[in-house]
Order: C-alpha cells, then sequence, then structure tokens
C-alpha cells in the first residue's frame, strides 16, 4: 500500500502513471542488498541511453550539506554528467564509488584512455539500525546488479536497497517516490529518506507527529538524499533552481533541516542530451521558457513531499544490530477515506 | 488581532513577549509613508547601536532570487555588515539607496572620508495596486523619518511602511513578524510578504486556499523578503544555514518559491559585534555549537509561517490605483476556537 | 596612447578591430561627467538592440566581493538581464540606480504596468580624491547622457565618466578596455580599475612595481569591476564559468584581491537573446561545445589583463578635493620598443 | 634541486623554514605508491592531534570544478572537517574514500556507532601516462602506509605519491610545496599539478612558454588540486575568501582554468580546533581582524606560484605505459644566477 492508498494526497496536481520517477520516459531503478537488514545500494539511469555517450543537463542543491553526494563540483562545473547515480549507505560510498568505476570501465573501453569518469553517490546513514562496522559491504557484484537490473514502471520502496536501515520521523523510512505531470511535461522524485523528529511529523497538513511522539526514539537528524527528473526541456540554470524545491516538499513533512543532516538534491532532465562525439561547434538545445517554471516547482514539491509519505507506508519493521526495533509507520491509524 | 488571536499558531516552540522581531534585544523597526494608500519605507535597526561602529555579523540566502536585496555581494564576502536594513518597493530601491546614503552621510563625518557604506535595501513590487509610474517616491526625509522612528516591542504589521500595495495569495498582506525562544535564546522574523497563489494557501496544515480560491485574482507570482534575527552566538557560515530556513515556513503556507518571486533572506546575530576602531589583531568570539542549531532551525521556520499569517491577518481593504479592490483576508471564516 | 603603443601586449591571442569591448558587435559605451574631476557614470548597452525587449544571458562572479553590483540576486537566479549596466562611484550607486529607472520607465510604457526592473549598477570608490561628501551626485539627466552617447568603436579611457578619481597601483586608472578574436568569437573586458598596491604591480611579466613603490602612496586597496562581453553562444551557466576568467588577468598585474576590494564581473553574450513577448513555450538556442570554452578563457584573462593596462595607460594627472595629485602612470618609462 | 636553487623566487614575501606547506605547525604529509611509476596516494594531516577528535574549520573554492574533492558538501554546509585530506588519481578516488573508511573506523571504535564520517579525497588524471585500466589499485595498506609514514619537515615532490603521471605545462609535474611568513604568522600551499598548457607557460614573468611549445606535446587541460594551511586564527567565511587565491598563483604560471581542468582548492586552519566532546553550548574562538587578511591572500597567491614551480623542477622522466616519455623540465635551461 502506497500513501494514496491511504488517503494521502498532498498537493493539487496529477501524479503519473506509476506516480514514480519512472513516469519520465527511460528513468530506470534497480536495487541490491547483500542482506535482506543491511544497507544495499540503488542505481538509478537518468535516460533511456547510456549516460557516457549521450550527456545530460543536471544540477544540485543543498538544504542542509551535512552528507555527500560525489560528483557535485563537476555537476556545479558543467552542468552535466555521464554517468549513473548511485545511492547506498554513508560508510559505503567509497566502495560503491570504486565499484562503479570498476564496472563502467570494464564496459566501455574508451574510459581510462580517452577519458576518466567521475561517479555520482549518494548517501544517508543507516548506523543506527545496521552494523556498518562489520556489516557487509557492497561490492562490485552488487553494484553491477543494481545497475543491471535497474527498470521502469513501478519501484520497490521502504526497506530495500540504499533504503534499507534509513528511518523517517522515527520509523522506517527508505526509498519513496512519487511524480506530478503538468503543462504536458512529467517531474518525478525519489527519495532515499532518513530524516525527522518524531514530533515534528504533519502528515498532509495534520501534526501526526505530536500524538506519535512517545512511540519512537527518533533523534531527529538524518538525511534525505531527493533525485528529481524531468522531461521538459530546460537548461542547467533552470535545472538549479528546480533542485532547490523538492525541500519545500520535506519541509511540509516536518523537516527544518537538522544541522546533521545531508538533505541534499539532484535535478536533471532527459532532454536536451548532449552527444559526446558531436562535431559541429554549436549544439541546439530547446528551453522551457521561464515563467512556465512554476508550475514544475509546484509539482517538485508536490511529489518530493509525497515521495517521503510513500517512503513511509512501505516500510516494515527491522530488528536492528543491537536488537532494537525501527517500527513501520502505522498508516492504516491515520487513514483518510 | 493576530494570527493567534484566531487560532492560528503554527509550530511547537513558544513565542516571545511581543512575538515580532524586537523580541531581539536591540532590534528595532520603523515605517513611514507619504500617503496611506502608496507604499513607503520600513527600516529595521539591527542591534541597539551604531552599526556603523559595530559590525555585525550576517548573512544571505534566496529561495528564488528574481528580486534585490542589495549589499548582497559585500554581505557574502564579509559576512558582515555595518548599516541597517531598508524595505520598499521594486522602483524605489535606488531612491532609497541614495536616501540612506544621504541620511548616513550627514550623520557620520567619517563616512565618505575614512570609508564608503553600502546600503542594503530590500524590496517587493506592489505595482499591481500602486501607481509606481507617478506616485509618490521615497525621499530622504522619508527615510529619515522611517529610521528615526524605529523601535522595539510591538510592530505595525500588514499594509504600512514597505507592506502598502504588497499582496499574499491573493489577498492584502505586507509587514508580518514572530518570534520563537529557544534554548535561551530568541529569535524573530519579520517578513515583508508579496507572493502566493491563493489555491496553494495553506493555513497552518489546512489548505484553505482551495475554497478561497475563486475569490481572487491572484496571479501567484510576487516576492517575500525575510529578515531573521537571533542573539545566539553564530559565526557568519552557521547564519548562512540559518538565513536557508524561512523559506520552509513560506512553503508550509504554500509557497513553491515562483519563477518572478523574489524569496530572499537576510539573516543577523546582535551577539558577537565588532568594534570597527579595533586595536587588537585579533578578535574573541563565541560560538554556538553547532548541534544546538536544529531548534534554531526549527525555531526560524516556524516563525517565518507565523509572520506570513501575521501580515495576512493584519491586512485592510486596499482601493489600487485603478479602482480595483485588494481585500483584507477574512481571517475570522477560518478561526480556531 | 594605450598599452600596445608602448610595447605591451599580455598574452597570445590578437586583440579586434577597436580592441575594446565594442569590437563584440552590438556593445554599445557612454561616459558623462558633471566636471572633469569628479565621479560620473559610465553606461554600456549589452548588445545592439533594446534589453527590456530582447533579454540577454548573463552571469556574475567576484574575486572579492566588497564592493556592490545591484541585481546580482536576479542574474545569479534567472541567468538573464532586460537593462543596460551602469557604473558609477560607490556613493552614488543610489542616485545612478534611481535614475535609470527613472528614465528607462519614462521610455517605456509598459515598465511599472506589466513589469517591473531591477537595474545593474557597479561601482568603485573614488573618495581618496573627489569629494563625495560635497561633490556633484549623479542625477537623471546625467545617466540619461551617458545612456544616450553611448557609441561603438574606440572607447575613452581612463579618468571619464565612472573612471574619475579611480587608482590603480598607486596611479591614475579608471576605465580600460581590450579584445581578443578566437575561434571565429570577439570577447571584450572592459574595467572600471581602482585597485593594487604599487610594489606589486607586475607589468607583462615584469615586476615594475617593486621599483615604483617609493614614488606613490598606495594602500592596494580598492576595487575592480570587469564587464565582459562576447558573440559567442553561451549559456547562463557557461556565462557563470567565464566570468570567473578577468580575475586570472588582474591576477598577472599584481592583484590578490584585497580585503577591502570589490574586485566583482559581470558577464554576458549577445547571442542567444531571448524575446520578451515570446509566444512559443519553448525557445530554441545554442550552445557553443564545451570544450571550446578554453580559448574563450585564455581570451578573457588576456583582455583583462589588457584592459587594466590600458586604464593605466590613460591616465592623466589628477588634482585631488585635498590638493594632493594622483598621477598619471609613466607608462613611457617602461616601453618595449 | 627546488625552484628557488635556480633563482625563481616568485612574489615578495620571505618563505618559512622547510618552505613547505609543513612550515605551519603540525601539518604532516605522506606519500605512498605500489610501484614508482604508478599513481599512489598523498595524504595530509591537517593539524598535530586527530581530527577526529578535534575539528578544524576550512573551506573550499573552485576556478574550475571539473575534477572531485569528495566531502565538499559537509564543508560548505560545516566549515569544519574531522578527516586528514587524500589525494590520488582520478579513477582511484572510490578505492581511496573505502581505504580511509576502513582505516579510520578500525582505529577509531566511535566511528560507525556514535557517527560516521565523510573523507575527503581529491584527485587528477594520470591517465595520458599511467595505466589506469590495467594498473594497480590503491588499497587499505597503501593508504594505511601514505597516512602513517606522514612527517614534517621536508617533503618530497614532484612524481612520488599521488603525483605520479602528473603533467605541467607539458613536461613532468605532480607534488609541489611552498610557504610564506607573513605578520606573525605562516601559510602553505601543496599542490597536485597536472595543468597547463605548454605555450602558455610563464615562469617568473617570462613567457618561456613560447620557446617550450615545439617539445612537448600537451593537451593543455588537466587539473590541479590546492591544499593551503594557516596558523592564523580564521573563520570558516574567511577560509572560504583564502580558499579562492591560490588560483591567482596558478593564473600567474599560466592558466586560465581549462574547461576539462579540476582547479579545486581545500584550506583550513590549524587554529581554533574545536574539541568533538565539547560539554559547553558556546565555544570561545579568535579571529584575524579582516583588515589583516590582505597580506595573507597575497602570501597564498606566492605560495601556490611556487609550489607549481617546485612540482616542476622536481620532476624526472617518466615511461608512460605506451612508451611515451613525459619529460622532466629542463629548470637549468632558465636558471636565473
Amino acid at each position: 500500500m502506497r500513501a494514496r492508498d491511504h488517503g494521502f494526497a498532498p498537493g493539487l496536481l496529477p501524479p503519473g502513471a506509476a506516480n514514480a520517477i519512472t513516469d519520465v520516459a527511460g528513468v530506470r531503478v534497480g536495487h541490491a542488498n547483500h542482506v535482506a537488514d543491511h544497507t544495499g545500494v540503488t542505481a538509478v539511469w537518468p535516460h533511456g541511453g547510456d549516460p557516457w555517450s549521450d550527456w545530460y543537463f543536471c544540477a544540485t542543491s543543498a538544504l542542509n550539506g551535512a552528507g555527500e553526494l560525489t560528483g557535485t563540483n563537476e555537476i556545479e562545473e558543467w552542468g552535466c554528467q555521464e554517468v549513473p547515480v548511485l545511492l547506498t549507505g554513508t560508510p559505503y560510498v567509497g566502495a560503491v564509488h570504486a565499484a562503479v568505476t570498476h564496472t563502467l570501465t570494464a564496459r566501455q573501453p574508451r574510459i581510462g584512455r580517452d577519458d576518466v569518469i567521475i561517479p555520482v553517490v549518494g548517501e544517508c546513514d543507516p548506523s543506527s539500525w545496521c552494523d556498518v562496522r562489520d556489516g557487509p559491504e557492497p561490492d562490485d557484484a552488487l553494484v553491477a546488479r543494481a545497475l543491471d537490473t535497474a527498470a521502469g514502471g513501478s519501484i520497490e520502496e521502504g526497506q530495500v536497497g540504499a533504503g534499507v536501515g534509513m528511518e523517517t520521523f522515527g520509523f522506517a523510512g527508505g526509498i519513496g517516490t512519487a511524480s506530478r505531470v503538468v503543462g504536458g511535461h512529467t517531474l518525478g522524485v525519489l527519495v532515499l529518506s532518513n530524516f525527522g523528529l518524531t514530533e515534528r511529523f504533519v502528515l498532509c497538513g495534520r501534526p501526526v507527529g505530536i500524538e506519535l511522539a512517545g512511540e519512537t526514539a527518533s533523534s531527529g537528524e538524518g538525511s534525505c538524499i531527493c533525485l528529481v527528473a524531468t522531461d521538459a526541456p530546460l537548461l542547467p540554470h533552470q535545472l538549479r533552481r528546480l533542485a532547490r524545491r523538492p525541500f519545500l516538499g520535506l519541509g511540509r513533512t516536518g523537516s527544518h533541516g537538522s544541522h546533521g543532516s545531508g538533505e541534499i538534491s539532484f535535478a536533471w532532465t532527459t532532454a536536451n542530451l548532449m552527444a559526446r562525439d558531436e562535431a559541429a561547434e554549436v549544439r541546439d538545445l530547446r528551453m522551457l521558457r521561464d515563467d512556465l517554471l512554476s508550475l514544475l516547482f509546484a509539482a517538485c514539491a508536490e511529489a518530493a513531499e509525497e515521495a517521503v509519505l510513500n517512503a513511509l507506508c512501505a516500510g516494515r519493521d527491522l530488528r536492528g544490530y543491537d536488537g532494537q526495533v525501527l517500527r513501520r509507520f502505522p498508516a492504516e491509524r491515520f487513514a483518510v477515506t
């Protein structure tokens, strides 16, 4: 059951067919874990082709940057990327970074000869629930599996892939996604949700966290990586603006961007792809008229809010490495009929 | 009547004595207009002394920077300022900038000899309601009056000073303020509120904008300048973080940071003042431990949300220059008892 | 006589026909002063049309932002502008800002009705030499004159317009310009040069400042506004990168970006103009392939270095308001034959 | 032989005892390679204690961010760090990131329990000379060796540690360092130098690259990571300003920040350390008076320029994996006596 199945439908705009980031044509998501109760890897292919051959415009932003999204310097500089996006637990950023380097290099003989790549790896910290000192670390095979099983359509949410061990407002969080259709364009958000103080949780405007506060032991710190995809023909400076909007959705659920939180976004468009081997000196591009951005901004805030709710609604109980239990969010208790 | 008088009390933290930015000791606010129905000037003194003699740490941020806050380059570079803050209508930024330069220079003989000043002037656009082509422009006397009548305690809100002609979610907006007390520190927000699409207005979690949408002709574009003051001993890089938080409060009222909106913040601390004529090579400063910032961040989002509601609740009908009426927000219709 | 007339020709790339920012087709520059020895105004029209009707892509950067370039928030947000650029002395930013608002509003009836404008005004501080407390302030007529006399072709340099009272490495500086032609594109730089410690002056690699150090009373603080125009089809994120390059040229002349210096740039392209009244939802644009940017970056650093040298070589003695003399740079002493 | 041994002494300020970043008391540098001709790892301990226990203020900047410095989001947000700095080749960022995570976690039992760490790993691309597809990758042992052999005093420069395979202006570059003493404070720079088009090389103001251009096959793209340490008591926002200054030194050697270059800096102070387990709510800190920063800025530009020259002067011939030879810079040909 997802948020809408309980009547939790934030915002005014309609979702896409799968109500997922994969509603943006070409976007594919894959999850992989070594074991069910330990943080693994989630991979996102940004468009239907090979990003190494066809670069895509992108941008990042941070409400509170106490986290990592590798590749940020290059994204800021170039406004484009050439690799898929990987998500994992904080202590595994290096392992996943190395693995995606190995995997992509093995498959593309020009990498390391013509040019090198700089992976994009985001993280949240699952160490309250998963034993990151002794648990299994992602390796090349795991990362390859996430990349290779990535698919469109519906996405598994909650405690899966990079989402295992993630906590949201004191309950089991993790992967969540949602989308909006607006002005002929589709925009989707995928979150790795690991933030929020229980007492501050707001469910579609209802301050339910106040009544839930005694039921958890939430610290309130944590992070939330927000991926935003759209098929609207945006330029990098427009994407940089769009990348600030998921935080409004997080704020509506109760985030204030805690000191220790990595609330970091990565936004891209599947339009305006740029062929690596372009011979012409000038590329022809398309740009959505600026005044039409407002609706995309609204869509982004709405989809981010719903993606967090979907992460919560998809949760399951997780027994932590020290025996404590991270409980699923009791969505049915608040269902709107 | 203010928002709390109607039962609109967003957030969990308690307000200060006046529930205003002036709860931060030393902060003073003054309003001045030529005529009641035309945009004037609001002046804010950042601390109890003379900022030219005692510099104050500050920072800015923007959710959507389609507006002006002069002095931004210097604030970003130095992390401090030496002037009061002025607010006005967009077409009057130059006039107010010149007037504050004239006024401060006349009063301080070292200005223009030892050093020059770079004023801080923020704006929102009242041109839908006020005739900015032919209406009276602020002059030196008006700016001096705003500076000289500034006081602590309760602040007049709504359609006053820079607030005249400002629209919020389709109703009369303008000046609003609120505060929070947390961890022994006080934080206050003052907004110049001129943003929001009626149908997106959320009142303490209630989507009341949907039912109000037919009653206004709101374009939804517009701006909101957010001033944030605190007595917590912060450093400039901590203030830069704080400056991002009022936007979460705006988001909770329904903002998505429209394309044409100048949602720009300016945050400062009254602690850690720095004497201009310091002889020692090294200054002694104090810094709030970073992990204690989270509560200030929450306080800032809450106070910003309430400041917008206060701007709305303080409104009055304004007859625009073309005969149309900008109606006051009918707060009583939604009062919680 | 200009720098090249003395044999000072920094860099490897060839200049354009006028070796001036006006080599970029459509760019026009105008100067106006009330009196010869007091800081006036310099106006730059960014392209051959009306920027209010045809928006132009632009970006800013700062090596040391202790100065003002109004409009920075909007430029950062939108990546485009709709107004000409004005330069003046620091205390006159407000007066010029008001004057350009008045002038453009008077000429375009839609301003203040359909939309408002946010002027772009940059400054350097002439107060060591000009009496900014009592000297004549720019007014509407002066700003209109600078705007209306703007022309292409050769530009008057040195102590003229906004350049009066400006000091560079202890000598008379002010307005300077230069250009480069590269890869079929033209790039021009115009500086308002008011920076540099005499002993650090490097003239085409020669540390001549060391021998000149005893001849001036330079404080070394000060500022340098750098305008960069090109006809290469760049996007805003590419212009943001370009905007960082004039500082490399300043550095080669001896700048280290002093604490009190406003070394701020504004870069734009005359390609990719965007019609305000565009009806289509999507604009067609062109983007120079990224790998071709390197030469433009080199051109920008070279032109900025030469523009500073041109400002120095165009200087004349200026008797300051307190009777001291700001001496012209003795270029002939270092001429290369 | 170092640059000064050939008479190449850029700038006006005196170097410290070792003319190295290690002149800043407590800073230690270690190099490790698997094999002499393949890129390894360089480790820098930022102060004399354990950064995990005593956090240090820091900041980053980029002239051209086409590279990687992991941890940038956290550095930007918090203005401090808790880990040492590692440098390596681009394809090895993930491996080194994982290794430093493993090593520090193994040694500090609270990592992964109380908190997680986000490593700081910078890179340049050696793939023109080293076989990064098949060559040996850094592992935990190599990274531990670099960390454990780090020492103060003189530093090995050129083709060593992370410096192997790095090219500068068409010749063998790599690690270089220099320092300046100014106003009672010491500032040191360490570069990983891998940038520059031969024809643009400027040696202490002399355009020697023009005569050398035919002797190399330089592409001119590449990167330069610049580490800047000082014992001056700076705050994070002051360090952010300082972090922009090494690029002026690079510019003086001939950089224009090519499109493909990662000219990225990381600056920190050994003063103002912050105990992790501080119990007091407020920390006492010290801040150098802002007007005294100018000399530090000049020192930083000078030291960065000299560090690049030292990298060049320390070079040796390197036979690349494809049989080509990366030649040492013939410093003696240009020696000043």
